[in-house]
């Protein structure tokens, strides 16, 4: 089924412990449609990028079955940069440049054949816009999942609170949460982000799994413990893309399905930090994901 | 089968963000006992306590099924004492007061008929202790878990290393583990703690769960998210007691039976942090911990 992915498509220079790169491709969107590609190759893609932005990308993305019609092209102009640097336990990190260039003019515009899609994922950007892109859709999508994040909790909580009505998962990292709902127990913050709206909520925890909350029900979902994070960055963009991309393969938003795709989701961040920016992305293949997958259940299995 | 524990017996007083205590009953030998005999009434303590101890406690850790012959009672002085505070996210806690009294003192020794238990404890004391108790073993125990923390790794590195040649498992949190190996990556840290003699490991992640290391395996039990943590103190002894009375009871140390008792030990620790103190320990039945078992296990579950 046609998902629609609404994010940034941007350049990164990144510096870890283990290496640093020039600008490399990154961005929420980007990072979305390349994790999602691994199960779906039905997707549409709502971003904007200046002049300068890499071609071999954008023909990676075309040829991995994304349609590119609603990426508007700045002429002359340059791409949203953002350059940060990891401290050693790789689990924080410094922006050292953030250079919005075409991301301050960004007016998500869906062409005709996008106001259908059944699966809607909204990358982290401005609350509003996220709104507009909604409100856009012709058709009620079966399913909307966004993401946000702090920024957005201190200088626009009341289009934040708007856009969250409408959607029907937020996923964000435990402390987002916590911000959001001013509770410290992750199942109280569940609590009150479903009142916020969203009926379903994943908690990001980095090398300490996922938390998926629906109803009265809880799934716990490890992360894979990784000898090498080599380059975090897009981890939890992969993870929602892989999500989003295994629900709209399978067409299914059933909880039990839902509790797959956060596995498959984990699976493909797992991959994602093995190499710099999404380069591992383009080469997993399916049967790969499906061997970590079953790592995971491994992981996970224990018979009482 | 006969457990043999090993560790304090104190008084603890506690403030957190939903009150204060006195003086009430703790240490690792205590909340193992309260936590193992949930499972097992065959254990023999060692531990050393003042003529101030609270006699309820020692008649209720009798009532248990725990032989005290082996905790010396040292006339006319004081019980070991801690004071803390925890911060109001409940992870991080400030020491406020350590009187050390009797444990000073501490001496090991083992009654004639504690020599022969199949299963062995050593909760968190100096490694010297801990390997003047395995020496006095006249039988040597099917299985050897060990405690420690960062304080012996600063100041007895060379006792450590000696005593974790003779254990079967150690059991330490994330950055007691991150320290001992110098690793960051739990996945190499608990490659090198294997190479230090434990063939098993278990890492506590508070409420992220725990990691079990075996051989090539890992298994990762989450925490219950719970809606409060009343009082935290303890919960990793009472972990610990679980997990190893469980063993005990059921006297078996497969792998499979391993992964079992950290959900069993999980789901004690989940009970030991709704009350101050061991309270809560002391009314669970196994009916209630059976059924916070099968919550685990839905929390866990996934058809893939």
């Amino acid at each position: 089924m046609s998902l629609l992915v609404v994010g940034t498509v941007a350049f990164d220079a990144i510096e870890t412990p283990f290496g640093k790169t020039d600008k490399i491709t990154g961005g929420s969107g980007n990072y979305i449609c390349h994790a999602a590609s691994r199960f779906t190759n039905d997707m549409k893609l709502v971003s904007v990028i200046g002049s300068d932005y890499d071609q071999n990308e954008l023909t990676w993305l075309k040829n991995a079955g994304t349609d590119l019609s609603g990426v508007d092209v700045k002429e002359g102009k340059k791409s949203f940069f953002w350059a940060g640097k990891y401290h050693l336990d790789m689990n924080s990190r410094d922006t050292l440049d953030t250079q919005l260039n075409v991301l301050a003019e960004f007016d998500p515009i869906l062409p005709e054949s996008f106001k259908t899609c059944k699966y809607l994922i909204l990358g982290n950007i401005e609350p509003s816009l996220q709104k507009k892109v909604i409100e856009q859709m012709t058709q009620k999508p079966s399913f909307i999942v966004m993401d946000t994040m702090n920024f957005w909790m201190d200088t626009t909580p009341e289009a934040l609170a708007e856009t969250l009505k409408l959607v029907d998962m937020l996923v964000v990292n435990d402390s987002e949460a916590r911000q959001l709902s001013g509770e410290y127990s992750l199942v109280k913050a569940a609590a009150k982000i479903k009142q916020m709206g969203p009926k379903y909520l994943i908690i990001k925890k980095g090398e300490n799994g996922a938390l998926l909350f629906y109803d009265n029900h809880i799934f716990a979902a490890p992360a894979l413990p990784l000898e090498e994070v080599f380059d975090p960055t897009g981890a939890g963009d992969s993870f929602a893309g892989g999500f989003i991309g295994y629900l709209a393969a399978t067409d299914d938003i059933s909880y039990e399905n839902m509790k797959r795709a956060v596995i498959y989701g984990s699976a493909v961040a797992s991959f994602c930090v093995e190499k710099f920016g999404p380069e591992r992305l383009k080469e997993i293949t399916r049967a790969e994901i499906d061997q970590r997958v079953a790592q995971f259940v491994r992981l996970m299995s224990v018979e009482i």
